[in-house]
Order: structure tokens, then C-alpha cells, then sequence
């Protein structure tokens, strides 16, 4: 059975995109510094990982982060897409044949799975990370820690539940450029 | 020149204790959760880190840290401690030698060097740790990451300015029962 696997590129201080973040300023104010590693893709590790990402069978992402970066232009790596929203794109997707927008978590991450059939369902995003964790849909975390702190942002862990999720570490590789890439798996 | 240390212990999700901090439930609810692995410290990788925090030459903590904690009986590791507070001490220090109430972070820090000579500086505590960030007076972060999300508790790092502080990794330790330990170098 797939599995769910967020990926998520974080500062050591939490935060997955800077302050100020708009639909003309997608990773807010200096987030990019977040997402440099995955353009030194050539190099063995960091490009593992984002092997890894590219080789995942659908993607269930929030329109917090699927609308401010134009969609992937509707597609992100040949796989059906999955967006998360409580509201009418805002973007037009309409000539996106990958592209599903939808409020209903579960029925995503189902339909994103029997997508993928044996591979991995890539989720994105800290709202639907949050959600995921919440309803217990997240079956694993991929997370490419940045040797950063930037004080201030949208941080990925956020508005959860005060109950421990027990993880278990199940892979840390020491990345260039001073990336740690975490991944862990939900115990239930 | 002594280096100064941060060391904590921090949830994946970014919370050095749970709800509800008092002083009689110093760690907040489930706080104790983030310092199983200290007492695990007869086993290798752990251990070593353990034998490094006691290896330091003073300490420098936040009377939220050092009060809750009873002061650590006054003797940490038989090393001379700085006690940052903004108001008179809540705890009797009165017969602790080795104890030194101050709202001076400058001073606590120049002092707390002299008195380690050539050992490290171990910092401690939150509001230590974001104070002398802002200050410039980090000079290293020890963080042992536990594999667990608490999702509501106390942040180490929160209330900064936005702007970046670029880090250098320097190891990576995969200790026992998933605790990672992230050594990094402030860069300035």
C-alpha cells in the first residue's frame, strides 16, 4: 500500500516560508534560502533526496502552496495533483487535466494513493501537513533541514492537537551545503 | 576564548517543554518526554553527548530554567552558574556558592568564560538561548531532536528578529531511541 510522505523543506527554527508571504511573494520574505539546496540537485546526496521526491506517484498539496507557485504550471512531475481548498481555485486550472481541487482530505489522500499505486504519495505544505497529522493520514516525514534560523514565518508544526505523535527516525542523511534531510515514520 | 553552547533538548516540532509550565510541573505536561534520553546515558552515542554537557566549565541559564528545576540543588556539575533574571530569585539561594543571580546577559556570558578558561560555556534555557541570539553571544547550538511531535508546549525558538542567522553543521549524531544530536556553528 502507498504510503503518505511529507516533504518539507524547514529552517532549524521551524519555519517553511519567510514573513509577508502572498500570491506575488510565494515563500514570503527571504524563503527561498529554504529551497536553495534543491537546485544543487547534481550533487550525490541532496540529489537522492530530490530524486526521491521526483520519483513519487501523486502529490496531495494545500492552495497555500500549490496556487502562489502558479500551480507547477499543472504539472509537477507528471503525477495527478490533489488540491486542498476550502474555497474556488484562484488560479485557472481549468485547462489542468492532472489537476483535482478538493476539500475533502480523506477522499484526496485515497484517490492519491490508488493514483500511486506502488509509489509514494508526496504530500506538501504545512496546512496540510497539519491536517494530515491531525486525522492520522500521515504515514511518514521527509524533512530537509536548512542550517538557517530566519525568526519569523509560517512555521510547519503549528495549531496542533497538545497529544504526542511518537515518531520513529528512520533515515538521517548529512546533505551538502549543510542540509540535514530527516525522515521519520509515524507510530500509531 | 571559551565558546559558548546551547544545549537543548527540543521535540521535532520545535518544543523544549509541554502546556502548562509551573513551577510545580517545571517541564510542562508531557514535558518529561524531551529528557528520557538523559537517562540513558550509559549508552554509547548518548552518552557521549551527556559527558560533554557535564564537561562544561560554567553555565549560564534563565532563572524560567534554573528556578523550576530547584536550582539544581545549587551545584550542577560543581561548576558556577549564572542565573539571568529580571526579578529577586523565587528559590532560596542564599547558601549556593556557586550561584549568581544577574538580569546582565553581557556580563553573565564575560564572566561565565573567565570561569571556564578553556571548557565550554553551556548555555541553557529558552529565553537564554533567544536573548543572547539577539545579542550576537551564541556561539554554538547543541540540539538533541526528539523524535516526537508534543504540538503545544514552549518554543525554543520564537519571538526573534527576521533576520537570518546563517549556521554551519558541524556533526551529526544519531544517538539511541531516535534522538539526534545537531551540533552548528553560528556564523557572523
Amino acid at each position: 500500500m502507498s504510503a503518505t510522505v511529507l516533504y518539507m523543506s524547514m529552517s532549524l527554527d521551524g519555519f517553511i516560508a519567510g514573513p509577508n508571504e502572498r500570491l506575488d511573494n510565494p515563500l514570503g520574505d527571504g524563503g527561498g534560502r529554504l529551497h536553495d539546496w534543491s537546485f544543487t540537485d547534481r550533487v550525490p546526496i541532496n540529489g537522492q533526496v530530490f530524486k526521491e521526491f521526483m520519483a513519487t506517484g501523486a502529490i496531495v498539496a494545500g492552495s497555500g502552496t500549490f496556487e502562489p507557485a502558479h500551480g507547477w504550471g499543472g504539472d509537477h512531475h507528471g503525477v495527478p495533483i490533489w488540491v486542498l481548498s476550502r474555497h474556488e481555485p484562484r488560479i485557472d486550472v481549468s485547462q489542468w487535466p492532472l489537476v483535482t481541487y478538493t476539500n475533502d482530505l480523506n477522499r484526496a489522500i485515497a484517490d492519491a494513493k490508488r493514483a500511486a499505486g506502488e509509489k509514494t504519495v508526496l504530500l506538501h505544505g504545512a496546512a496540510t501537513a497539519q491536517r494530515a497529522l491531525a486525522a492520522g493520514l500521515l504515514d511518514e516525514l521527509e524533512l530537509h533541514i536548512i542550517p538557517v534560523l530566519i525568526g519569523q514565518g509560517r512555521r510547519l508544526f503549528d495549531h496542533l492537537a497538545p497529544e504526542h505523535i511518537e515518531l520513529e527516525r528512520t533515515r538521517i542523511l548529512e546533505g551538502e551545503d549543510g542540509v540535514t534531510h530527516m525522515h521519520y515514520r509515524v507510530q500509531r
